[in-house]
């Protein structure tokens, strides 16, 4: 196999991941999670959907919460494309390459476009949104974690190949990935549109399931504040991994599991990635077992995340056997 | 007068401003001030000439400091375009504008064309640079201020609508302006191209000079960081304004002259604007009496500035009263 | 003159500097500051008074906030003793120093005792207060600077070298001083009990007045943080030095003035000084003019003070002409 | 059982815990752990003994390593007291209660008494050190995890409540205590002179061994930057525990074994204790298992500690059963 190269120029302007939609059981319950105790900010809500965005975001939403009577899965993922134009030429290439789009009407988002991508996780494509002020220096509503904005999404998938192949044909660029040593086995891998490392991660593993959506924070402090904040609201029990250092990326993180088990990470910056010369850069699988620091993640945060809306389960062709907390605690002595 | 608009598609791909060509007296005094204390990391070196670096750039330099005998100018500020393709589309745009645009040579940079803007402000344009390790997490060489990256430049100009309805017709995008109360006149504009809201800001004065380059730090506790690192070394005093908070843009700040007198920023980052919604927003000149905390700059921060090489200097049509420090400790109480 | 030695054993138990009791005009305006802006905790309040702590507190009160329709002075400013017996040790020891020591009644504090200092300053001290639950990791609690704990008080005084040598007798001890250069002419004492720096520090200046209260906050970023959200409720204006770093005892700052005038200080904590052999650290009052990094402070910051109720002004021996930022914006360049 | 009360007046002035002896079998090994990757300062080395303090200590040592070809034990941790005439006080103390004191020579420090706690843990006492400066801020001089000053040391005791009252029959005052569910059996209890939570503490296990010399850092960010320069220097696999926030003094802390196995923990700043109104804080045994946030510690953390120089071990009357992180990956889910 083959590292695919981003096609230049791209098919139509995607320029960043925007938001992602998940059903919920208790509106309430996520409310006092995400805007109580991790301080998203509150664009719209009613008794159905809470619409949150960043502190310094001034589109609508970047994380919608819908109430669910049945199981509280992801609806679909959202990106942006920079016009209606790129709406209109995004509808065509899907088309033209076999996938069924079709116009849909979103709140307080312009024009809509669905589709799902080639291993099945469903998108929304649109090229505006309702504004809200930025809150950047509203000092006053900041509190909690400060979530900042939405940077990317991390998918499960089963062929990870092919997830890279179908982004590099939309032209995403491919900034680091993980492959099986001495191999091009992708196992991992990290595509941008937005001139940072990610918009979109794919993982090794039965899906498509959404792993986690990413929202960056200010600084340092603030993922250790986000513990603290999250254990004074009572959700010290659904921090699942961190704090601890990527090495893909190299940002700070923590995890958490939201009331549904929803996951988000919080994180701090990443470097800039816009120059046409940077090679995507390539890690080892045995770095799984040699992080910079801190222990390994613990066995739920490989297995479990967020189906898909009447999505179907496939198997990967390649089993993971991750070096977890729990084998690490077996293998390695301090 | 009118806002200008973003040029779309743009006429050719510039990505981000790149960095800048300083002209020093003395070497060895700049790498004290860059290197020593600031934290810049050295990419290559000689005794005519040094090459800076911010912590997390791939690219071979985005500081470039050459000893001169004669006056410490700023030689030529740098973008960068995505493509060589965009290089040779950027050398017809100027000349069919009237502009002379030449091939020159620069080290570790690929092809790089030569133009003045319309104010006379020297640039360069290049697609690709030598690449250098990312030093984000390589810990032990983090030292100083922990510059990550060059962030945009502001140029002094005597005519800044011009300016701004140059840039714009390259596809730069306004993202926040100063204007005269109750007018359309502009006074300060912030144009970018990569996604947050400068990469060249536009003030008015008797230019084109160079008024600073800005660097982005990891975390708000680096701008004190910068101060305490700046007195340890002996550069206190080189300390022109700041520690502050902009109200455009809203980051931290702190100013600082080198041992030449060029100025740079060193400042937290930015939010993200990429969505084709997004309004410039307008800030009215009584702004800069009523800032959020923190007093106005000295004199010299508004009234000192780079010369460019063999540049001449045009007065403004408009002159600026600006609320100096110096005024609002006559002005004002606390 | 020479400098004193901390009386040892001290003739009674001063464990710290424990409060301090101001009169503002409008205890709403004063919450507004204190509370919603700054972050104190409440420990109790009726309309005539506020009584409050920081996040870190288990003692009722560290400022108290009286309601007066005369002048905002400074009533009184309270230390701690160990223990009853030391209250009762105390009123021996300023009775045969020839000052007036009376019992008096302080709402939420046991036995307290009345007396003013050798230069007119009315103290208070006690043994014991009633108790609140500390709030450090109540993080739902926390805002703006999170002040944790009161620390020190700064008094202008007429004579500081007999303020010094009061203090010393009752075993307070000389951490750092300021002279005048070449000689040892007192012009600030640094003078602590708690093992710190600082309990109370007396400067050169028609007095005695109460410069400030100071008041640790966690972290560096604290400091910036405070800026911000004074900023965000109106208080920018109220900011009258700093951020900052200070030469004696290094803390980094930063001075507001709140509704009324009163000046308080939030700063970075301190180090340790508990050992038999650290001799107080002397600086030049050429220090003055030599900070590390950053402006000196403006006038007001050196001339005005809070009075303390019915204590009349008296003039230095010594005048002060101090650096102030009006001076150093005429006589140094950047 | 009962708690002890302090005795006051102590019957001589230990003032603060002061440094800690250890063996180590390589002392480049150490010093490229403590000193270039930690960042602790060097007051003095030779090829058998490397002398560290922190960056605000003016005392010449608060951890000494000595080269051993035995095991690589603790040799002793010491106490200061005020003045000679405490060590005196403290010689005939000990020896009326049947423990053998004995003058010693310590290089670099005043007069010096040995003797061995009630448990058998060897301590020596001295009212002086050579001085240093202090680097507080020196920033030339800073870097890993900036290191302030030493804070408290942890032992295991085969008798907590034995240990407790015997250092409460000293003077020390018990800030904190975790006792088994519904009664007053002490397993871990925080006894301190200085002011603040702890000088030393006490847990529940064989003993008596050293579980931890602790150090203060300035700011929370430290305790990251502490995990990413440990894992720059390549000692990422030493993190045991953390980053994380404590129950009892509330600190965030992370815990590293150096390269003997010697563990130390670095943590942010305690609260203030010193007035006598403050009652001991009591946790029930059960919060081990409800802690804030963050997964509890590894099996090794409660198992292994340094050994004490000829000391027996003795085995506690009650065996713990603590909450490991490899019993609560198998008791506990996200």
């Amino acid at each position: 196999m083959t590292i695919p190269r981003a096609a230049y120029p791209a098919p139509f302007n995607t320029t960043r991941s925007s938001h992602v939609v998940l059903r919920v059981k208790d509106i309430a319950a996520s409310r006092a999670f995400y805007v109580d105790a991790m301080g998203f900010i509150v664009s719209d809500e009613d008794k159905n959907a809470l619409y949150l965005r960043g502190i310094e975001e001034a589109c609508h939403h970047s994380l919608v919460l819908k109430k669910t009577t049945g199981s509280p899965v992801c609806e679909r993922i959202g990106m942006r494309v920079y016009t209606e134009e790129d709406l209109e030429k995004a509808k065509h290439y899907f088309e033209r390459a076999g996938l069924q789009a079709k116009w849909a009407e979103s709140p307080f988002q312009g024009k809509t476009l669905h589709v799902s991508d080639i291993i099945g996780a469903p998108l929304e494509f649109c090229a505006t949104m309702d504004t809200k002020p930025r809150l950047v220096v509203q000092f006053k509503h900041h509190h909690g974690a400060c979530p900042q904005r939405i940077d990317h999404f991390q998918i499960i998938s089963p062929d990870v190949q092919r997830a890279c192949e179908f982004y590099s044909g939309l032209g995403f660029r491919l900034s680091e990935y993980i492959a099986v040593d001495d191999t091009d086995e992708l196992l991992f891998v990290f595509l941008q549109r937005k001139g940072n490392p990610h918009d979109i991660v794919f993982a090794n593993g039965p899906g498509p399931r959404l792993h986690h959506a990413a929202f960056s924070v200010p600084d340092a402090s603030h993922i250790l504040q986000a513990c603290d904040i999250a254990g004074a609201f009572g959700y010290g029990n659904r921090l699942e991994f961190g704090p601890g250092r990527h090495g893909p990326a190299h940002a700070l993180f923590v995890y958490f599991r939201d009331p549904d088990g929803h996951r988000i990470e919080l994180f701090t910056t990443h470097y800039q990635m816009m120059d046409i010369e940077n090679e995507p850069v390539r890690w080892d699988l045995s770095y799984m077992r040699n992080r910079p620091w801190g222990f390994p993640a613990r066995k739920s945060w490989f297995e479990e995340a967020s189906r898909f809306l009447d999505v179907e389960l496939r198997e990967p062709v390649k089993k993971s056997h991750p070096m977890t907390l729990e084998r690490f605690l077996v293998e390695e002595r301090p």
